[in-house]
Parts: C-alpha cells; structure tokens; sequence
C-alpha cells in the first residue's frame, strides 16, 4: 500500500481487559492498520463522578498502540454525558416537538444550544487536549460523534428557546422587519416582541414555513457552534493534529458544508447495507436485489459530498465490515463487499478508511454490530476482506485526485425548504439530487458535489442545479460566466432566503441566462405521471408550467404541448422532476453537448475515474465484460471481466 | 348572469400594498363579481395591542370596494386570536386527546368553550359591527372561519372540563341518572359526583360509549353556542344583513344543522381535488382517473346538505380556482373544471359562488394556493374559468329552486356513534350515507338532504335512512305517514339516544311500519363479503340477521338464506351495507315502486334538475352522448356531446 | 356429560333487575350449566364509596345460584377500582412510556407496583372472603380479571419507578455488579448509584438491552407479586376452594408458568375469531379463509400452554358464544364452531369450559358482545351450540389425560428478550414457537408445552427448543440425559442470563451434546429467504453461519454450502428460521427417528388424543375423510366423514 491509502479500526480498549491490549495491537499492525480510533464514547470512564478524573488507562492505551506503531485519533467523548452529568443539569436533555423529553440511557442526549452543556464539552476536551494533545501517537482528534444521528439536530427545550429568540433577534434586528419577512400578517401571526415567539411546535394547523425554515438555520447553527468551540480549542492545546468529525449517511438536519469549513478533514460512516435498509427511497424489488450489496450509488454520492465539505480531504471513519445491529434488517455482505466498499473510497479520494469496529462487543447495544473480529477474538469474514483489500491497495501508486466532469450543486438549506414545504408528497430534496446524481453515474461520469455558494464552475463540463430554493448572489454569477452545459431545476430560484415566492416568480434569473418563467405547478400521484410528447420517459410528482421569451425555447415536451426541458444556448431549465428514462435521455443530450465521454454502465457496475486510473466495480449479481464496454487498459487490480463484488482497475 | 346567480372573491386588502386595492376592485367589477369576502384572519391588524384599534385601514378598504360597486361580507377574525391575547391567556389554547397543547402559530387556536376567549370575541365582534355594521356595503357577516377544520372542534382543556361537567349535570339532573343512562354498572365505572367525571382522554382500555357520545354532543353544543353568541350580537347591531358560516366538506365533529340554524345563509368551502385526495373512502384507481376533476359526488352532496342546514338558502364562499397546497398531492385541474364546478354550485341551487382567493399571496402558509390573479398580478387559468362560468350563466334565467325527487336522512349524531362504536373497521356513517348518495345519482335523481328530525316527507317519492343510530319521534311519525317508497337501515335505530341497545332490538320501529327484528350482526372483513343467492351484487363490512313477523316479507335474499331485503308495503329495512352492485339493483327496484323517472348515467356524468332546467355535467375523461341517454330539450348551454369537463344546460 | 367435563357461564346479576335471577338461575341449570363466575367487576357495588360496604345484594345472588343447584367461581374486583378510588390516589394510574397517564374510564387502570392499591386490594379481598369465603356455593375464586390485557403489565409510574430501583439493588446488590453486568461501560452509561437508574423510556437512540430485559423481568415480577398478595389471603380465609385466574391469549408481558405456580388452576379466555384477526401473523388469505373457525392451532397451543402453567389443571374461564366487540373486524362464527371450540378444549384436558356471557348486555362498552342470550333474553345462537357440546359430552367417559408425544419449550424471557433485541423485524419468540407448533400439529402429533426449567424430559420422544434465549442449569441437564430426539434452535443458547453473547459463542451447550458454534447471524428482508441445496423449503427471516466440530455433521445444506441442519447423534441444532415445507420436513425426519406415530393432516383438520380417545377437528370448509387420513376406530362421537365444523371422537 502507498502512502496515500491508510487503514483505520474504531477500537475500544475501555471494553476489554487490559491484557488484552498489546496482542490486539500487534495484531492490528500485522494486517496493515496505521490508524486506530478510540475514547468517543468513555466519559464514564475518564471522569466516574465529577472533577474524579481517570486519564490514566487511556495514556496506557494510547502507549500500547503507540508501541505497535500505530497512530492514533482521539474522540471527544461528548455525545454520551455520563449520568451524574445529566442528573447535575437535566434541562440539557433534549426535548422532541411534542414537548417529551429525551432521556438518558443511549447517547447523542443533549441540547446543542444548552449552555451548560457547552461549558461541560470545554471542559472535559481542554482536560484530554491538555494531557494528550501532544502525545507522539496522537495524529488527530474526532470531535464528538455523529452529530445529528437519531434526529438530534434540532431540540424544542427551554434553552433551545431562548437561544433562537437571540437568533432571531440577531438575524432580523426589528420584530417589524422579522413579521415582515415572515408574511405573518397571514393569519394574524404578527408578534409584538421577538421574544414572545415559540418554538414552531405543535399547532392545530400548518405553522408559517418561514417560520420553521429559521428554526431550521438556528438549528443547523447551533451543531456549527458546538463543533466550532471544540475545534478551537484543539488547535490550539494540541497544535499539528487534523480536526476530524464523523459525519453519518443521507443526515440533513444541518450544514456540513458550514460544519466542514471549520475541520480539517470530513469523515463519514459508511454502512451500504444499513443504509439502503433504512434510508433509501427505491422499491422493495431494487432493496432485494441489493441486499447484500448495497445501493450502487449511495456511498459514491457521499465520498463525493464529504470531499467537498472540508475542501478535499476525507476519510472513511468507520467502514462496515459486516452485518451491523440497527437496520430493520441486517444481512451478511455478500463475499468481495467489504472489500470492494473498501477500495471504492479510495477510488473516491478518501486518504484513510477505518473500520468499524476492530473487535465485536459481546455486551450493551451493539453487541450484534459485528467487527473485524468475532467477540471471542477470532478472525471474522470482514478481517479477511479488509486483508485482501489492503494487498490489493498495493499495486496502485499513489495518484492525484481527479476533477471530475460534472458537478451537482447540493444545499442543505434546499433540503430542509422543501421538508417544510413539500406540496407534494414525494418532493424529497436528497431524493431529487440523487436521481440526477444516479443518472450521471449511469454515464460513468465522475462528479464533484459542490456547495451552493459555489462562484466558479470553470473546472466542469456539465452543472446540475436541481431543487434549489433560492439562490446565492455567488452562483448566478458562476453559472452565467459558466461556459459549460447547466441544468437547472425543478423548482430551483422558486423562493426567496425569505420563503417567499419571487416577485418575478421562478426561477428567478436574469433573462439573460434563461428567459423563463414558471406560471404555475403542480405535485402528482405517483400513478399519475405526465407523459412526453414523444418518447417513454414521463414527469412525476413534481410539474411545472413553463412561459419562455427570447430566445429561449422548448427542447422536450408533455403530451399537452407545454414544455418540459427549455434552453437557452447553453443553460437548460427543467420544469419537472424526470422519472430515470427521461433523465437518462436528457444526461444523453447534455453529455452530448458537453463533449463528455460516457459509457452505459450495465446495472449494478459504477465506475470512477482517479488521477489516470479507472476503477470499476460490480454491485450486481451478474458479471460484467468489461471490454464489451469499451472499459480497457493496463489491469492493475482485477480483470476484464468483472464477477459480482469484482473491482477492477487500469490505467488508461 | 341573472340576479339570482352571483359570483364573489375572497380577497386579504391587508396583504398587498394600499396602492393596489383600487386596481383590483376594478378588476374585481369588470370580471363580473359582485361580492367580496374580507377580514376574517385580519385580527393582528385591527388590534396589534389590546385597546390598539386600527379600524382605519379596513374602512378604507370597505370604501374602495365600495366605490366600485361591490357589495363585502365582512369577515368576525376570531379564528385568528393574536399572539398577545393568547399570552394573556394561554389556557384558552386547545388541547388534543393525549393531553398535549396546540399552541400559536396557525390558526383556529382556540377552545369553543374558553370563557374569556368567548368575551373576546363578542369585544371584537362588537367593535367591527358598531363600526361597519351599517355600512352601505356591507352585505354580510361570515362568522369565523371553518368552524372545525383541523379537528379542532373537540378539545380537552381545563376549561372544556369544566363546561362539560356542566353540561352533564344539566342533561342528568343527578349523578344516579347519568350512571343509570350510561350503564356505569359496566367495569364498576360509577360515579359519586358529576363532577368527577373526566373528559374521555387516555385509559387503558376503550371507554364507554355513552360517555364519549355525550363528550361529542357536549363539544358540538359549544360550537353552537360560540356562533350563536356572534351571531345574536350582529343582529342587533348590523341589522338587515346577512349572516353566513363558511362550513367545510366531511366535517362532521359538531352538528351543522344546529349551527345553521342560527344563519341566514350556509356557506361552504368547496375544494374538489383536495376533498378527493385526503377526505376520500374511494380506492386508488378512482382517485387516479378522478385527480383532475374531482370525485363526481362529492360536491353535489356537499351542495345537498348545506342547502339544508339553514332552511334552503346557501353559497359556496370558497371555490377552488386551481391547485392548492394543503392536500397530499395538489395536481393542476382538468381544464375546465373550474367552470364546471362553479355551474353545478348554481345548479344546486347556491345563490352565490366566491372564488378563494383574488389573488395569489407569496408569503406564508398558503403562499402556494392558486388565486384567480398570480402573485404577480397576471391573470392565472382560474381566472377565465371564472369568466367562462359567468358568461354562460347569461344564459340561464331566474328560476325556483326544485323540490328534488328522494331525500336522504342525515344526522351528525349518527357520525359520531359510529365513530365512537365502529364495530368493524370500515364503518364509516359518511361512508355510507355518501355510498347511497352516489347509487340515487347514478341513476340521475336530484336529491335533498334532510334533518333526523324531518316531520314531514310527503314532497318526495323515496326516502332513505342508512345507519340512522337512533329514532327521533318526528321521523317515526313522518315514516308512518309517507306514502312513497322508504329504504330504511342498516343499522338505524340500532340505538336508544343513551347509547344502549333497544328493549325490543333494533330496528325499534312500530310493527305496523316494519315487523322485522335484527336478531345478530357481525361485521366482515373488506375481503370477505356475503353473496347473494341471485345476482352479482354482496354485502359487505356490515351484516345483520333478519328475523321478520306479519307481512314483513324477504326481497332479496343471501347465499345462506338470510333475508338481505325486507318490505312490509312501501318500506324497506336494508339488512347490511351493499356493494355498488346491491346498491344499484335495490335503487332500481325502489325507483321504479315510487316511478321516479331514471337515467343510467355514464360512469362521471351526473345530472342536477333545476326548476325546469337540466343541467348535466361531465367529470369523466370521455365524450358523453347525451340524446343516447334520452336527455334532451332546450339546449341553454353546451350541446348533447358532452365533453370531459362539459357542461350542458337544456329546458325540458 | 361425565363429572370430569363441567360447564360454566359468566353472569353479571348486578347488570340485571334481581327479579331476574331466579330465572336465569333455573334456565342455566337447565342448560347443563354447573359452575357460574360472577362478580368480578363489581366493586362501585359492593363499595359505592370507601367503607359504605354493601355485600347483601352479592349475597342474595350467590343464594339464587345455589338455590338453583349452581356452583360459584366469585372474582376479586381489583381490575376495575372504582372513580372514587383513584381520585383518592391518582397516582395509582398506570404511565405509558411516553409518560403519558392512562386514566379513569374503561379498566386495569392501576399500577401493580404501587403499594397503596396493594393493600385496598387486600382489604376488598378480605371483606369478600371473610364474608363468603365459606358459603358453600363458592367454589372458587378468580385473583382480579385478565392480568396484562390491553398492554397493562408495564407501566413507567413513579411508583413503578421506585420500586424497580429496589429490585436492581436486590438483584445485583452493588452499582457495580449492576455496571459490569449490563454492560455499562458501552457509550458512558455506568452509573454510580442504583437509585439513579431510570425506566427505560424515551432516549435518542437504543437503550441498553440488558436494562430493558430487567425491566421486563422487573414488571413480570410485579404481577406476580401481586397475584400472590391475594391468593395468600383468600387461601386463608377461603379455605378448600380453587384459586385462578383467567389468562389471555398471545399475553406474554408477564411469566405465566410463575403467576401459574400460585394458582390451584389456570384459565384462559379463548377468542378464537378475534385473537385471528387481531394477534395473528398471518398473512391476509389465511385470515379469510378461517375468519369464521378460527385459527386451527391458536387455541391447541394456549390449551398446552396453560395446562403446563399450573401443573395440569386447567379451565377455559371465558369462551367465545358468537360475534365479539372489540376486534377489528366481528364476523358471526361458522355454525358448529362454537361447539367445535368446547369440545377442543376438554380434548386438551380442560376441566370446565365456561362461556362468556350468560346474557349480552345491552349498555357500555360489551353491549356489541354476544352471549349465549340476546339482550332481550332470548336464547342466541351460542345457546344452542353449547348445549349441542353438552349432549355430545354425554357419551364421552371420564378419561385421563395424555402424556403427550412431543414436547416444546415455552420460556416467556426470551419473549422479552426478542422483544428488546429482534435484530431483523420478523423474529418474533411467539410467532417462532408457533411456527414449530403447528408443524407438529400437521403430523397429528399431540404436544405438551413445558418451562424453560424443565429437568426431566424422558417422558417425550421428542422435544423442541426453538429461540430459547439463555439456558436453565436443569434443561441442559435433562437435554444431556435426555434419550429422545430433540431439535434445539435457532437463536438458542445465544445469550447469557446478563443479556451478553456467551464467552464461547452461541449455542453455548457442551461439546459432548452439540459441537457447534455460531459464528456469525443476519437477519433477512421477508423477500430475501436463503434457499437449500436439495428441495423446496427455504431459512427466511433469520440465518446462523454454523461451525462443526467432532462428531456433529451437516443434515441439511444450503445452497451456498453453510449447514442449515445439524446434529450430533440424537441432538439437533437448526440454524436459522424454516419455513413451512422445510419445518414439514424436519418434522418429518425426526418424528421418524423418533418412531412417533404421524397423520399427514389436511388444511384446517387437527387432532388431540385423549386417553384413549381421538378427537379430530375440523377448522376447514371442505368435509374430510378420517378413513383416508387412517383415522379409525369406535365412534364415540360424529363420523368418518368430518364435515366443516366437525368433531369426530373414537378410541383406538
């Protein structure tokens, strides 16, 4: 293996007896492991009751694996405050919508905006900073854990409450000019006093979508916030190391693109087969064919999202390396999986990927979470798998990363305009970036995710804009400087930073770039697709009435003679949510323009492009030709002909 | 248009800036509208403060609309009580079954039976009256606004304990007689006090029947009492207008009758694809091939009822003139619709149909229900809808309201003891009536609506009562004297009015009406109907096991030899819930014993006799032939094809 | 009918004008009723306020009874405490996990944990028995009314609360041991006072399973000690008279064989129509095809279960007369099935069958429920169905009771423990128990259900041991001792009684019983069953990767090569949840090992060998030829042609 590709394993030497400590470490060294993380969650152990503090065993810990010559990440345990904690200031539980607190017992139990809390954090991670910050073994810090899991992100608790009425105050200075930008002469929701303004919770009918939209933000700032007192201190008590957060799977309950700013390497959890369980939108037949395998797209998608979040670099923090505990179902990966996820992230860019968890617990909640090792300390399938990974990573030299082809504007703030306001059932913004994402990967396209305040997009050939709420002053200017091929919508420009429609109404750009106008819409049943003029592909759930002028015309087309695709030279409106043929037709149309080379992949085979390697790799259950795809050059790893779990890759 | 035939627009003069409101009462006059509706949610701005009044702004407005010669119901906002009466008594804040309070932020926060709120109420009430009460163009009084609309006509607050315990002991007189009435006997449920007695929230187990009826008739009371007290208070001081409620469709948590009774006009709110989408029994292929047009019934019923409920005259104050954004899918409507449902309205006989709204706001809550006029001002689709509608009504003269030819029995207490006592799952009163509804419509009979206490049925050919819980005298004796054909059952008279089973069993009628006793019942699942021994038709999710005496005799009889059909002479006792196929035979055989002239209507073509007018309309996606179906005469408006959305008019 | 086989009712003279008694007394008695429950529910009656006892009504009515020859089971009241009662004790309410107070106003609204309710259960039960526990008419008492029913067995109260903090310190005596045997170091949960611990309610995410599964063991206790509160009492004051109490059907928050173990005999109250379609995993077609028998196994199985739960003596204390209330949907039962239903119960060795309710009453929540009378007193059709059971009861002799063939370990823990930690959404403990129940029911096998601490076994040729989640000492050794064939597994042994995986890994049995190990487990999507080597059947829902060692070889494969069967001279261990055709086959093989006697019974046919009888049963519609099945010998009752509904009885 170069030096590019590094090896992790999430390990917790609170859970085993000491003794136990330097054969798995030797043993961790032996398969490859350069990165161990651990102490995210050992509070209780570090601190049994307060000021009672208990460092000594993670020194020994951290000097075993020190000795072994690995390097270790250092968690800050404050997503699981020990009970006496809790029990000193229970109103730093979090509270749900409907008023019921959320108690102790799992972990993620607090409010992000309580300032006591707050206070706690800094605390316990100056104590760790302070004793270990310089440690030679010590090559970086994870802060916390998961931030937003279980739906932490946002608390309707009294100090909750009193930090968004700051917030608000901050934000709109007047009560006038805050019930001005609400519209809250609607239904006689004018307030007199910023302060006298609740937590948007329950109500016998819709509260304003302005109103849930700030507490959105306020939310989303209050994790950055958290994360940003810590990453403050570590630098400066443990000056060197990376910063590091562990981001989750298809979490959108607040910015990670504000939250990466402040890290200096994005990390993520990657569980393909938990997560295409439990947070796909695919149909039960495309769950069962890919039950062991995963969704082919989801975690391409997210190595993408987490590359851009902290301005390229990424890891893996915790990799599946089997069935896992919490999906309503959790099968064994089928053979070659484990790997294949594996070498798909470094295909990604990431610089390490780090398994979760080195040893399987045989005690508490994840006690059916299976490891790299069975409970009894014997090998399982996954030490095998990461094994073999590891001796294919050799054969590949350290490559630069690529700048992809296409890129994907994703905003968190779309995402959670449209979970206030739908209007159709379906309207799902993840669910609607990932079908164009999907369709470009269809192609074989490489593709940058990139933020929604983006001001250049020179690097690309092709730029999809789906689903933008309103847009940032940064990224019109880029995409009318753009000389590349854009496609933009539905619905994007449909609002104001507001949460009003535009005067102008949407897409609300200048006529320059698209001389278009969306005079009304409309959300569909799902058995009730539009169909095209010509052609298979159809609109669902999501349509629009489109007026152009200029020069900007129709390009496809409903069965009703309104259009669906417009252009304007190089910028395209689409004024509909594309079922995948009529994607897949107009990913055909705009690669075409763009000049981009494609390849149509076979279902369940991706492919992603590094520096001059190609790398392919087979989600599905058949085998693919990869020649027959006109896929050839030098075979570094693998094959022409690709097996289910097969990856291969060459150098063209 | 004629002078009976009027058409109004819902319009907020305090969303849009001074400058424009002459614009659009011009715009208003020269559509052809001639009412307006205004105010209702304008609380905020008439008082910002207690004591603040700020009448100004709406005077103004008044005089604007006015000047152009439009005559405005003036709007009581008390379905908008502003944040700071709320603050000042937060108690007055409805809350749900579970204990759990509906706070500020929406609308109709409130609980009917909050003293204070209801003194608040009469202050403002008497404020806008003594004010604008006998202005020149004010017409009208709506009160409120969707008395109901988001289950908010039952609440369990403190305050509705307190009048709830009055009620009973009211009703009761005595604890021992509330015991006695409600089988308290039963699970050792016997109380010492009235005032012991809780709201029926949360227990373990279900609770007696008897005491969530009278928590449902108690909680109905106090909507009456919360509209009468507004209404009494407008006579006097607004006299010679008119004072009108905006009902909603399938609302039936408080008794409509009672309500209407306290109006000159009843109003309702007629939204068909949203009705269609969320408050439909109808599986989805219906609503698939219905999502653009509206379930065929669904507002001719509606129509039926609130024609009903204050003594014949009514409006729609509310018509959908586009999309909407409240439903579960809001899709775009058929063209023509519109103007299809504008005309039915008239057809049925409503005095006035008002668009809601004028114009689209771009802001908060509703920000994406279509108006007449975009946000931007333009004219939308609804808007020439509208004018087609009113340019075709040039063509219709004055004429009388008819008499229809069959009455249905509806009853809200009925609903409720159902709800209450479902006994299977599908039992539904709405459901069923509407059920029998359709089947009369099919076969093109116009149809009144008429109360449970209906004394006198003689200006009709056919009467049926379906799932009527209990008998009151009046009906009894009207059924008695009727000479047409009555279809009686299932389940009426199943109930004593203190929730108990009858003496002598249900169907508790005179043996000289109906000698025919309801032995068992069962109820069935969807999947498991009970054929018949002829024909193709079955009944379904409710079964009763006929015993019959005299001359009582079976018509249509089961698989299993139990009778389905009764008759003794001219009534009928209905032993189940028959399938549309049942329904149709039995409609037949009914109507041709009470020779009511029929037309098998095409599946969404319905007919509405007016005077000596027919108006047909056409809901369904194909061409009607309306000479095939012996409909002719006079063609008014529209020709004997009958286009999808086609309204044809013709004098017989 | 013989001494052996009696029949009750229920009956409820406070429901009913005393002048009523005598005769309902003389027309049960003339029915062939002996035994006669009453009072149950009684306590408003007998205690209208505290202290104010009125007992002579309940004594004039236990006199009519025995006047008329009838014995009486008289109930404590302790279900249903009256209003008064609770509002001198509102804490006595039961909580939901939510934190939500279940109410006044149906029934089981208390708390078995809260001590001021323990002791006015003792003082009503005292005042009962001292004052009739010797009258000679009682024969009997039921403790209280369906322990459990409507989800009541847990409750999240501060006395609940209190007292499972009392219990934690009992079991594990330190916060230390508690800490290390749940595991607490996992996610900072350890604790440093066991009077810090909470309920386990809401949390962010999981709670730990070892604090769950006490708390279920917690709440368990809690019914047992209560129960044990009054049989104690009424053992001394009513002397010589049975002690029981009615169960449920599918209850299983409480241990049934430790509330059992106090009792003289176990009842259950069997609802053959509803328990189908409310607690049945069937799937939908099933549901149909039986909603009018019943499920054919449903009720054998409770017959077995609670025939072990006291030590043999077993009554049905309420059986289903004909339609119910309270499930989703009531269907009338199949003619004969009511008959059907009796005679099943003493084929499986009940002592008395009991119906429930003498007359239907027509007030309150029961008032849809039918009884062997109409509301009006006219007998219904359950009237003629049990005395159709009665006159068949006449030919049959008294017999003994069968050891049954096979046996099937019943363990209510690892219900919990399932409960707490599926690990895949299907794997539900009863619905696995059941699933191998009813597949030795299709062979004609007649089954004894035994306790998880059964030591002896040698009276069975064959014993099943599916999902048994932690092993007794004593049912290791009987299985080691043990001679016959036995099938242990899946999920067996899979977990130590502390709630961990055992050190040596699943099944955790002695090399020299079973040299086995599971390495790894995966739950399966319901679409995603693991097909076999050879033949039809399938592992779906749940799979074991077994590990073999000495003599312990595959028996059945799977198509990928892992064993789904093995065994190790008579013991066999199965690795994952089978589906029917494989459990048929299964069953097959080893019931040939076992040289048990098997029937190939069709669909909805199932026997019960009784002493020297066979009783056959037909749930089915279709008739069944018992010659055909080899089924002969001396009719004691019907024929060889068993029609649907049909109970055929011959000695062999």
């Amino acid at each position: 293996m170069n030096k590019k590709f590094e090896i992790g394993v999430c390990y917790y030497p609170e859970h085993w007896p000491e003794s136990l400590w330097p054969d798995d470490a030797r043993r961790m060294a032996a398969l490859g492991v350069t990165y161990v993380r651990i102490g995210e969650f050992a509070w209780s152990r570090l601190e049994p009751k307060r000021g009672d503090l208990r460092l000594e065993w993670l020194e020994r810990a951290i000097d075993v694996l020190h000795e072994a010559g690995l390097k270790v990440i250092l968690g800050t345990p404050t997503a699981t405050p020990p009970k006496w904690l809790v029990d000193e200031m229970p109103d730093m539980l979090p509270v749900d919508k409907e008023g019921k607190v959320l108690g102790f017992g799992s972990r993620r139990h607090y409010c992000f905006s309580h300032r006591g809390y707050r206070s706690e954090c800094l605390r316990i991670v100056e104590t760790l900073a302070e004793r270990f910050g310089n440690h030679p073994a010590v090559a970086g810090w994870q802060t916390d854990n998961e931030y937003g899991c279980h739906d932490t992100a946002r608390s309707w608790s009294e100090e909750s409450l009193a930090a968004f009425r700051h917030w608000l105050s901050d934000r709109y200075g007047s009560v006038e000019a805050l019930n001005s930008a609400w519209g809250n002469v609607f239904w006689s929701k004018e307030y007199t006093d910023i302060y006298a303004i609740d937590l948007p919770g329950l109500a016998p009918a819709e509260i304003n979508p302005a109103h849930r939209m700030d507490f959105y933000r306020f939310s989303s700032d209050q994790v950055v916030e958290f994360n940003r007192l810590q990453c403050d201190l570590l630098r400066k008590l443990s000056p060197g190391r990376d910063i590091i957060h562990n981001f989750m799977g298809r979490t959108l309950e607040f910015d990670h693109f504000a939250v990466g700013a402040d890290l200096d390497i994005s990390s993520w959890d990657n569980y393909p087969l938990g997560f295409l369980e439990d947070r796909s939108d695919a149909d039960d037949d495309w769950r069962r064919r890919f039950a062991r395998a995963g969704d082919p797209d989801f975690q391409a998608f997210h190595h993408d999202l987490y590359r851009a979040t902290s301005g390229g670099r990424w890891w893996v923090m915790e990799q599946q390396p089997g069935p896992v505990n919490w999906a309503d179902h959790n099968p064994v990966p089928r053979d070659g999986m484990v790997r294949l996820w594996t070498l798909e992230a470094f295909a990604h860019g990431a610089e390490v990927v780090s398994y979760f968890r080195w040893k399987q617990a045989p005690f508490a909640q994840e006690q059916m979470h299976s490891g790299l090792l069975r409970p009894d300390g014997v090998e399982a399938e996954g030490y095998f798998e990461a094994k073999s990974a590891i001796e294919a990573l050799q054969a590949v030299d350290t490559t630069a990363n690529t700048k992809a082809d296409a890129a994907i504007v994703f905003d968190y703030e779309s995402a959670w305009a449209w979970e206030v306001q739908p209007q159709g059932r379906e309207f799902d913004y993840f669910r609607l970036v990932f079908d164009h994402y999907r369709a470009l990967r269809r192609k074989g396209l490489s593709i940058d995710i990139v933020a929604p305040d983006t001001a250049d997009l020179s690097a690309y050939g092709l730029v999809l804009v789906p689903g933008l709420f309103a847009w940032s002053d940064a990224l019109v200017t880029a995409l009318c400087n753009f000389e590349g091929i854009a496609l933009i919508g539905p619905r994007s420009g449909s609002k104001t930073r507001d949460f009003s429609i535009p005067d102008g109404l949407p897409p609300d750009l200048p006529k320059n770039l698209a001389d278009v106008l969306v005079s009304r819409v409309e959300s569909l049943r799902p058995d009730c697709p539009v169909s095209l003029a010509d052609g298979e592909g159809a609109v669902r759930f999501w349509r629009e009435f489109l007026v152009t002028g200029g020069s900007c015309q129709a390009e496809i087309t409903a069965e009703d003679g309104w259009p669906v695709l417009v252009h304007q030279g190089r910028t395209h409106y689409l004024g509909g949510w594309p079922d995948d043929i009529l994607l897949d037709d107009i990913v055909a149309r705009l690669t075409t323009l763009a000049a981009l080379p494609t390849v149509d992949l076979p279902e369940g085979v991706r492919l992603r492009r590094h520096g001059d390697l190609t790398f392919v790799f087979n989600y599905g259950d058949t085998a693919a030709d990869l020649g027959a795809l006109g896929l050839d050059g030098e075979l570094i790893i693998g094959g022409s002909a690709l097996p289910p779990s097969g990856v291969s890759v060459f150098r063209q």
